[in-house]
């Protein structure tokens, strides 16, 4: 039996999010249909994190274990041959046995994309929310920095889940405006149910001129969802890259998920 | 009465292209009856360009009568909240009775876009041509640059096609690559038919190093479209901005067109 180690990207739009869910189409039952029939016996995958529906991904890690002799390198080609045409096999590694997509991974990187423009691109409109105002994106960059760090992020933490504790490090986050479109890059040890989200939905408001910048210091120290802002709607969404530690990872660079040293 | 123009963008992927066909779904068809619900009279329009199934357009422009006294800045709003959401009106403008969004077109620009990674993005799949083996770009800046000025360009045209000359300005053609995507930006007087995607899959065969860059020279003196490169699929192409004369124009540089002056 192997262990593998597999990076997949997908277009959220057409799926319940990434959790199985009896009568719906989803990302896991999808993929795991598709791997029985080309591993020719049942498949279960871990994943490394559960994309709300309308969430999409380019880097979200799953694993499972498999008897069949076809080559590691060559399943995310044969993967994709059979996959429907809103999920994207990328990479697949043996990995050890003992290896876990999500508890071992050291950081996520999530993107949110804003089409900031008077009317909306319709190449973008599955991938971004639409904000027709002008947003002030030096604001929503000052305000961005009271994220980073370690800190309670209880304000930015869906009420109704309820996981212990709610202390997490925020390592980056990026506002970039090209064109007429926003890019926010989030990378966090690990991110609460919403809170990616949540802090987008904050931003734009900031960048609407609703709120100052330095409110986003008094919001994290409030520890209350109901002082933040809305909740981003999740099509902008985008799990980019799952990553793991230094003893398990020799890449970190790449789009793809770092690769195993195993 | 009042002549209107109107600048839209449209997901091409779940339409058989632009033009009214019988029994099929068609951007002109959608575009027709949401815009004779809203006017609540028959609408019929005219285009800049027809484009093939398949292929976006962030930048198509239509002209139409109406009698309705909606005021024209607030149709894009009004179309919007009617339209399918793989229709996006992005600008109206009242245009003089004798304005044609074909033949008054001084321009056309185009992009392709390809996806250059090992694997495909999964959020781009509907947009670029995904090509795993990695493309030469300073190849297809070269070649590129062979098309530039006024040339007969009958090698890059479908055969089978039969409207008059065959010569045109091509005004600029750019090969960027940004990431993994490279995008190939044309701008032409006007195009023969299937000249843009005849152009992209012979710059792949030279970018593959299939061919050299010089003979990009040879394929267009050779007047033969059996010479040139294969046709690149139509998903990677999007009508990007249709660019009227100066007479009729004063802003050249936006995505949404040129704003009319009268």
């Amino acid at each position: 039996m192997k262990h593998i180690k597999l990076v997949i990207g997908y277009d959220g739009t057409d799926f319940h999010g990434f959790q199985r869910q009896k009568g719906l189409r989803t990302v896991q039952e999808e993929l795991e249909r598709t791997l029985t029939i080309l591993l020719r016996h049942p498949v279960r995958v871990k994943a490394a994190g559960r994309t709300d529906t309308g969430v999409h991904a380019e880097g979200q890690v799953v694993s499972f274990w498999t008897s069949c002799p076809i080559p590691v390198e060559r399943l995310p080609l044969a993967l994709n041959s059979l996959l429907p045409s809103d999920i994207v096999a990328k990479k697949a590694n043996q990995v050890s046995p003992n290896f876990h997509p999500r508890f071992d991974a050291t950081s996520r990187v999530y993107r949110y994309l804003i089409d900031n423009r008077p009317t909306p691109s319709a190449l973008l409109r599955r991938y971004a929310w639409h904000i027709p105002e002008p947003l002030n994106v030096e604001a929503m960059k000052q305000a961005a920095q009271y994220l980073l760090g370690v800190h309670d992020f209880a304000s930015f933490h869906a009420s109704g889940s309820d996981l212990g504790s709610t202390v997490r490090e925020m390592k980056r986050i990026a506002v970039v405006k090209r064109g007429g479109v926003i890019s926010i890059t989030m990378e966090a040890n690990a991110f609460l149910y919403h809170m990616a989200r949540i802090i987008v939905g904050t931003l734009v408001e900031i960048g609407l001129g609703q709120r100052e910048p330095e409110e986003m210091h008094s919001i994290l120290e409030a520890r209350d969802r109901s002082v933040a802002g809305k909740t981003a709607p999740p099509h902008g969404l985008c799990l980019m890259q799952v990553k793991y530690g230094k003893r398990r990872c020799t890449n970190h660079g790449t789009a793809e998920g770092g690769r195993e040293a195993f």
